[in-house]
């Protein structure tokens, strides 16, 4: 198809498509004449990709770049791994024993089958540091309803999500996850505002 | 306290402190001689804050910016949606009758009773249009796992927390909506990869 139809197909202005051709966040297309290029399946996955990444994840373009570049042939549990490497800026961090306690969390008391160099280990490591941080006596155990939930809500999405084999796996289980991480934090979100709102009665909500 | 007593208790590098103050991240000190200057909690608190939401919030310098920008004086709720509008950079954009599906959902069957502009709604409502654009047929119906979920991680985390008033309310809201989102989002990503790995047979996690 033609740039044209491409950022039709994609919900994007052209000029926002040529601005990620140029920073290389899309591979160019095949030239078919010199001012000319024709784009394929390829490309409009990659451009959902990209919003996805921007639109739902939040993610900086500087942020997507690094998570189209580890994404390359990876598996698409290496997609999400890179995905959430983003969080590790600070991976020479003082988490203390928050890591050591998340593991043993994590392996023995949920008997979590997950690679040891796993990122969101250290997003949760780092979500108790924050938490102690800013004044509160946590333990580990306060991430026990969140792990219920988590299996919960996980075992649903797995029974509807499209998880066949396919050129486009990695970049759908990407979708899949940040569309699954934005809704759990839209409505935990909302969910806050409502309880906080309505319980306390100081927000005029009622 | 001097520069350096700041940054020891932040656990920040004085270089990176400084870096905040030459930015506007962090707002002067009080000067005491031509090149000496002394902070107070209110900085500490300032330096917990960004370190969260680069940290667990994955968020750039510039989206760090926007939230302290926005935060202000803002009550805690004002501060989450500030949190919040980062994920709509797209607000012009082809969500369709995502908006309203959302709208209906959120007020309608969940009953809850949020500002209509929280920006969680319209990140709810990306996250729809992103699972649809990547192929799967969802209907807003998806979501209600995730709203029982959220009502439930909330009632706890409102319990737990220090919800009292002080000039740091708007910071330990943000932190604790920011720390509840890693939370969240790690131990999905966790699961997932557990539950998939052995479900599937097919990452040698067993």
């Amino acid at each position: 198809m033609r740039i044209s139809d491409l950022s039709r197909r994609a919900g994007l202005p052209v000029a926002t498509v040529k601005y990620y051709l140029r920073e290389g966040l899309l591979h160019p297309g095949t030239a078919t004449a010199a001012t000319q290029a024709t784009y394929g399946d390829g490309h409009l996955r990659r451009l959902r990709l990209i919003r996805a990444l921007t639109d739902i994840g939040g993610l900086s373009l500087r942020q997507v770049h690094a998570v189209i570049d580890a994404i390359g042939e990876a598996d698409p549990l290496g997609a999400v791994h890179a995905l959430d490497a983003r969080f590790d800026a600070d991976a020479g961090s003082d988490r203390g024993t928050a890591d050591a306690e998340v593991d043993r969390f994590v392996d023995g008391e949920l008997g979590w089958k997950v690679a040891a160099d796993a990122p969101a280990r250290r997003l949760l490591a780092d979500a108790l540091v924050a938490m102690r941080r800013s004044g509160r006596q946590v333990d580990v155990a306060i991430l026990r309803p969140y792990a219920r939930a988590a299996g919960w809500l996980v075992t649903e999405d797995l029974e509807a999500e499209d998880v066949s084999a396919g050129p486009d796996r990695s970049e759908r289980a990407v979708i899949a996850t940040l569309a699954a991480d934005a809704a759990s934090i839209a409505l935990r979100h909302l969910a806050r505002e409502h309880l906080a709102g309505s319980g306390r009665g100081d927000r005029g909500t009622m």
